[in-house]
């Protein structure tokens, strides 16, 4: 599930996060962090076969395809693949989904500008490979979706990890990086 | 037309490219460079109001969206915003749109490795700049959205520059980074 071939040149294998009454994942809490909160929902299903959540059973739905790498180098690129834990452990019964959006200013900028303040200012790359294997982590883009928003980010760990979560997720928080996103929305599950 | 805020942070305003028998520009050619070809159809309609192409009168519809600049650092990125010609100049009735899809391997590559491939090794974003102002362009990205193409890139040019145009995309069809390029078809258009 965690290949390499998973997560490159998948374009259109969208994933959806479908909140609601049901699911494999029940919502612990739901924090606005900065923008416009989602409604309220008990459950989170994640449906990554292609098809469309149907009915008018969910609160939302959030939709991403897993896809290239936009910032990260050769060496950054190995390391991330020969560290990469996993999905779907079992240990692993708490999980994040994260969406988040960035303002027009941090798309206007120019590609150098935005590895820049993502890597060598916020070291994005660098705190996420801190927190492997502990926790497993899949991005997925939706900018060129049309969506509200950017991207969505999905997180596994097991519960003791909880503490080093919470850290990994205030320490990007803390970056500049972070001055550019508009909206996000943590939201935290445990699997049922 | 041509603005800065029309080329960044527009996820989701799709533009769609329609072949069929009728639309403000007629094919004069279609030719399949590598990989499957298109079905013919004698001409084409952009529709760029987000709207999508009811009924069946059509051959085929290929969609994209403006994005943010994935390669350009802030030197090109000025020298693009400088000297962008605008689309939909009186002059300017010949026209080309070029589908292209890249490997697996091209989108496995880091991104540094992919930079390098496309300018340090190519010179895509100087031999692009070398023919403005005569040819304006426009890239619209559809790798995520997950249909048959990675880009669609439209062209604009008066008659008199079809010579530079021919002289333009084969510079980049002789370059390292077409060595990616698995699919592309070139479409030539006249303005009715």
């Amino acid at each position: 599930m965690a290949s390499l071939q998973r997560s490159v040149n998948v374009g259109g294998e969208i994933t959806s996060f479908v909140g609601g009454d049901r699911g494999n994942w029940q919502i612990e809490a739901m924090t606005t962090i900065i923008g416009g909160a989602l409604d309220t929902s008990t459950h989170l299903d994640m449906i990554s076969d292609g098809t469309q959540p149907v009915g008018t059973d969910h609160v939302w739905v959030l939709q991403g395809v897993p896809s290239y790498h936009r910032y990260v180098n050769r060496r950054e690129h190995d390391l991330l693949t020969a560290g990469k834990p996993a999905l779907g452990r079992p240990e692993a019964t708490c999980a994040a989904l994260i969406p988040i959006k960035k303002s027009e200013s941090w798309w206007a900028l120019p590609q150098d500008e935005r590895r820049a303040i993502l890597e060598e200012q916020s070291q994005h790359i660098q705190i996420g490979l801190r927190y492997v294997p502990a926790v497993a982590r899949r991005l997925y883009h939706c900018h060129d979706l049309g969506g509200p928003f950017d991207f969505l980010t999905w997180f596994e760990y097991a519960p003791q990890h909880r503490g080093l979560f919470n850290e990994l997720t205030q320490r990007l928080r803390d970056s500049q990086e972070w001055h550019y996103v508009e909206r996000e929305v943590d939201i935290r599950l445990v699997r049922r």
